[in-house]
């Protein structure tokens, strides 16, 4: 009999675990049938990055690779990847987590300590094994004990279990205080949401406009769940948005009027170009725009004092994006980046404190209630 | 009769408030003996840090500069200092926090909304009279209700009251689970320790050790606080370090062998050269060095390995740590850093998870109770 994975409640190690072990038994069936061990995974380079025209999602092509071992070219990195799922399935049995950094760490003692050949001599090398795992076996990492970067917090109604370590912590996000709960690297294993009490989510590009928001009570009093990806979302940030979209809950986003914070948006919305094989558990294309736009600029007068000179990479961007048939079909869109390209200006998140500090939150609550969002 | 700061517990920012308000008093004070308005400032110039030759913690000297109205080139900067002063008041007054980036942009409304001219230009301007205030009034910007970057992550046996916004939480940083508890910009003003039960403090350098550390509870079965800088320090997580020392807590830092992880450690212990006028808040004498240390490699067979090139940043910055007297004072540092010129070797701490994941933590025990630590 196989080895279980260490006792968890989540669905998706158990199959992680599994996917591990049916894959290893193909190898081995082939090897018994002379036949040199194999496997398929979809090909992720971007010429088989596929884009939906009308939401503008990144997703991964019909396209496959088969792998396999007995190929000169390809012997080594089959080897590698091997040993990979090997300390995967491992990781998955012992019930314990570490980063790319560390499993790559432990590839190091693949051969065994007393050989000199080394299997691995850089962290590049096994990076994109990982992710030809992941999409092989249609996974995230984070199914096989990989913690990812975590960046981003989140408050609000909502309460959740968590297992993590196999001990049992029961977290309020209502009552975090200032600090607020820092989002994980996983939110799917060995945690569950027990009650979520939110009318929708508001996704702040920077922690000191969450600070702001949070002081004031904003997320309580408009029943709302309050994240700050504090820049780019990480994966758990975004796995995060996409779950709480999967509950109904509107997305809304609120980033700077620049090339960065409409990167951040539509990052969460469409995922991204390196991440396109993750998308259907990342991307949240129902998110909508809240601003800063420089159509505030006509209904808050005082912003006028405070735009900034736009640099080349907000003018570059804005007019890639306009090149994107899922950007190019909304007039909100044109008309907003066109007047970038023509003023030559942008505007942050900042700014709208620049009169009244508590302005922030007056200004998402006429934006949302009164529909006054980009698609 | 003066306005007083919102209703708040904290004795910091009501002495701030206290403190804006006799620097405003003592210039009217000038203004009506036909003086000009003055304030005298701690210079915070290179020229004025000095270091104490046996820690090494960085701290101003006794030079200080009249700031004042009357004078062709300080005039502009007067009135600067003068419209942060007043904006401060005002947060305090209103019990509202905003980061710097939000009161530059309160600062754009200082003349009045229908005058063209503007008293700031550029963020540029205003961060430096910031600090001016600060080492003039002996206060942190935190104590000015202005909210700083955060990060780092804390776990273990400690319960927190806080009252941010108004609103009163208990948070137990040892029910945090996964998460951990964010460290938040300020750990002094409208919170207070309710209990802390641990016999020592660990901070780990990298989020993925203590992600690691935290699925094994090492601070539950050690009995000791976790926390993790994520790399640099922020303010708040010095000062937090700080206010641990100041309970008699041991701190012992655990970083890579690299340039960057001494310059973790030594920024904890010493203070910085930017924040030299706040080390008396911020560093951390006290604190030592677990490692990784090219020494481990003599202990640690599976080490030899793991090792990786040093850089030329890394040398250049172990001669600069050998000539600087409170380090060169130490032999194990002496020895540690000719190693890393000798070898041209460094080592990262998520190397100790090379053999087996959870040795990390046996290898922290085993420093610690064996008293195998750097000064």
């Amino acid at each position: 009999m196989a080895k279980q994975p260490k006792a968890s409640e989540s669905k998706a190690t158990q199959l992680a675990h599994e996917r591990l072990v049916a894959l290893g038994r193909e190898m081995v069936q082939e090897i018994n049938a002379n036949e040199s061990p194999s496997f398929m995974t979809p090909v992720r380079s971007r010429s088989n990055v596929k884009v939906d025209p009308d939401s503008g999602v990144l997703y991964l092509g019909d396209s496959k690779e088969k792998r396999t071992f007995v190929h000169v070219s390809q012997a080594k990195k089959f080897m590698q990847t091997v040993a990979i799922a090997s300390k995967l399935k491992s990781f998955l049995e012992q019930g314990l987590h570490t980063s790319i950094r560390g499993l790559y760490y432990q590839l190091k003692f693949t051969i065994g300590e007393d050989v000199d050949e080394e299997l691995f001599s850089e962290q590049a090398e096994s990076n994109p094994l990982i992710e030809d795992l992941e999409a092989a076996l249609d996974l995230k990492r984070e199914d096989f004990n990989l913690s990812t970067d975590r960046k981003g917090v989140v408050a609000g109604n909502f309460i959740i279990r968590d297992k993590f370590g196999g001990e049992e912590n029961i977290i309020d996000a209502s009552k975090q205080g200032r600090s607020g709960w820092m989002i994980p690297s996983d939110v799917d294993n060995d945690m569950e949401f027990l009650e979520v009490n939110a009318d929708y989510v508001l996704v702040v590009e920077k922690d000191a406009l969450w600070q702001r928001l949070n002081e004031d009570k904003f997320w309580k009093k408009n029943n709302c769940i309050l994240i700050t990806p504090k820049g780019q979302a990480s994966r758990g940030t975004r796995r995060l948005i996409r779950k709480l979209a999967d509950m109904k809950l509107p997305i809304y986003v609120f980033t700077d009027c620049d090339a960065w914070g409409w990167y951040i948006y539509w990052a969460i919305k469409t995922g991204s170009m390196n991440l396109a094989y993750l998308s259907k558990s990342l991307a949240t294309p129902e998110a909508r725009f809240i601003g800063v736009t420089m159509g505030d600029i006509q209904n808050y007068d005082f912003l006028k004092k405070l735009t900034i000179n736009a640099k080349d990479v907000d003018i570059k961007r804005a007019e890639e994006m306009l090149s994107y048939p899922w950007i190019s079909r909304h007039k909100e869109w044109v008309e907003e980046l066109n007047t970038v390209l023509k003023t030559k200006k942008k505007i942050e998140q900042d700014a709208l404190q620049g009169q009244k500090l508590t302005f922030v939150g007056d200004y998402v609550k006429e934006k949302i209630e009164g529909g006054k969002v980009l698609p």
